[in-house]
């Protein structure tokens, strides 16, 4: 019998997975489950999308420009600018999703073996993307004692061998919720450039930032343009996951061309979707106001509830949707099989995704959960709710 | 200043590529270009596609599951099973495209530095997908003398060696054409099996088979299970190349296991083109019909054409919608530049794609063109016309 990969071996498994079948034991019991593991917001796609699509006039559909439509490249070029960033039509490369963003970003920048420094907790499909792409994760711990700040950069310096190419962060982070300050991002533009390494920036939530504070971009470091690689995303911004559109954008021109030819490979980004996100940019700014309104609401919430269970510690979010709490339990995995194969509090439980998942350092955040905040208000404070009699119960 | 990876590097460009300038030249003085080039049909996509997705009845565009729609793989398997093909829901995996399929296919099975065999000419794009995956890429000849048929057993066996995966195939081929025979299939399959190999068959034009001719799949190989990995896509077959629908198609559960890590990185193929997808499931058969007429009318114009130039050989192509014409010309790479660069017929020329792109074997195929028939009959008479004066005009 023929063996699968190694790589395949090691790709990682989403780390709520393992948490599916317990899911469907409390559906069998009959339970209502609170889902604070996704990161699919509930949020309505704005109609100018969806109508855009209902009324395109298609005869034969047909594969794009491997870049993506050049119509919608422009108005994106366009859409940065106004908000502040240098962006060109041809700094831009649509992509299938921020996903594969990365994954070009990866491709073109790293070989097998090499090494990519990323701030952790993070995203966890970064694991997925690296071990497809061979390359290995260095993580540097960031804290929930330290509201999950940059680490010191002399902390980066220590990890950077022949093998490093590049620094990866999530700004606002996932699960963090944390927004890099200029300060920070500067300090990484220094490291960056000293060492040679490109500084590949997540910034898909890039538009959900609370309390007045300011996005910084890694495009607006002026010096940085040959290392700075950023990687967008429509799914969150227009709540439209399913689109799967995303761009990779960098002024460096070898990384460009390289990363396109890894898009010639797979043709085009799908057309529908972009069609979809094309339409997306005249999304009226009151759909903007109206979400981060709602989000802020959310997070104000969950955040105030939580801090009234004792023993639990959470770092508030500045922006994204998530927040890491840490839980007065031995093993949050554990317990989050638990709240489901074994507890209900009325008829209900909720989901909650263990943050050892999103560090690569093992046992790590075994004490911890992400929480999304994607849910309607009164959900959120049943769930908390739920939460806290199922913490009391649990350490009974 | 950060250098690109060796892969990226070693990335292969489009064999058609270094001919857009070109055609731009073309454009510019006016001429008219009929592209025998693409693969784009232009047939129209099927009504009940397009309708589905105008009357979806979205308000969030929602990610999907990672192994697409689950009603989606429910029909596609009744579709395949319909077809005579043993295909079960949980044997699939819905990709982003065919060649997201590939993508997955290879990183499942193979490491860096691994090698896959695969009969020459083939599909381009096997290059860029083996060189993202560190994989190498080891050749084995078919001719136009054989007519593209499989290359004797002896010479696959020569080739494997302890690094040797998988072997694979495109059935029908783009860009030769050719249909392997049942026996052919039989013989590949004894073959991996004795040395513990995958067979990766890209079945992409499965439904594009003239002369009453009929499809032998690797999936239709008793005792092959462990080893068969198809790769299938709703590109061509209902002319949506713009959807980015496909899907990995096996009955090896580690192997899909294993997919399914690489699909949950990514989290989702796209959701309106599922939509389209699904639906498109309802085509009658009497769109197939047509279209099959159509093109067999279209390969029997264009064969019989090429076939009156004096010097042009063409092997006639069973099924997908190409042939690879070996022209009275040293170089045909030069000869397809100088078309679109220095000639017009009338004001009129044609865009062919040198063959040496789809060899892996340096110097061969070098008088050789891949010409699609996806154009109206009139348009491929006139482009073969085009073609005969252009070669005594070239030769002179
Ligand atoms: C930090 C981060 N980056 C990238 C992605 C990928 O999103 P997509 O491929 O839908 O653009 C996500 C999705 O949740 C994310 O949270
Ligand atoms: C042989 C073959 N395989 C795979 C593909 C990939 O097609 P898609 O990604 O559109 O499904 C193509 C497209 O032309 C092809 O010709």
């Amino acid at each position: 019998m023929p063996r699968i990969s190694t790589k395949g071996q090691q790709m990682p498994e989403s780390p709520i997975r393992k948490l599916v079948p317990y899911s469907e034991i409390a559906k069998k019991k009959g339970h209502k489950v609170y889902h604070l593991n996704i990161g699919q917001p509930d949020i309505k796609t704005p109609d100018v999308a969806l109508n855009a699509v209902k009324n395109a006039d298609i005869t034969v559909l047909e594969y794009s420009h491997s870049a993506g439509f050049e119509s919608y490249r422009n108005k994106l070029s366009s859409y940065y600018q106004t908000h502040g960033l240098p962006i060109n039509t041809a700094d831009i490369i649509i992509t299938t999703g921020g996903s594969e963003a990365l994954l070009f970003a990866m491709g073109s920048t790293m070989d097998q073996g090499d090494e990519i420094i990323i701030p952790e907790p993070f995203y966890a499909n970064y694991n997925g993307f690296s071990t497809a792409s061979g390359v290995n994760v260095v993580p540097v711990i960031s804290t929930i004692d330290e509201g999950f700040a940059l680490p010191p950069i002399s902390a980066f310096e220590k990890l950077i061998t022949p093998k490093t190419k590049a620094i990866l962060i999530c700004n606002p982070g996932n699960p963090t919720g944390y927004l890099y300050s200029k300060e920070e991002i500067l300090q990484l533009a220094e490291i960056v450039k000293k060492h040679d390494l490109f500084l590949i920036a997540d910034e898909v939530y890039r538009e959900f930032i609370y309390d007045g504070e300011e996005h910084f971009s890694v495009m607006n470091v002026p010096g940085l343009e040959e290392h700075a690689i950023m990687i967008d995303s429509v799914s969150k911004r227009y709540s439209m996951c399913g689109a799967r559109i995303g761009c990779i954008v960098s002024k460096n021109k070898e990384v460009m061309a390289t990363a396109m030819k890894f898009a010639q490979a797979r043709l085009s980004p799908p057309t529908y979707a972009q069609i979809a996100s094309e339409a997306a940019l005249e999304t009226p700014q009151s759909y903007f106001d109206d979400v981060i309104t709602e989000y802020k609401d959310r997070r104000d919430t969950l955040i105030a509830e939580l801090q009234k269970i004792e023993g639990v510690k959470v770092a508030t979010p500045k922006g994204a949707f998530y927040c890491i709490a840490k839980l007065p339990v031995k093993s949050a995995d554990d317990f989050a099989q638990w709240l489901l194969e074994s507890y209900d509090f009325n008829g209900e439980t909720v989901m909650v995704a263990p943050a050892a998942g999103f560090y690569s350092t093992p046992g790590v955040g075994l004490d911890e959960v992400r929480i999304a905040y994607v849910l309607k208000k009164e959900d959120l404070i049943k769930s908390v709710e739920i939460l806290k009699e199922a913490l009391i119960a649990y350490n009974k």
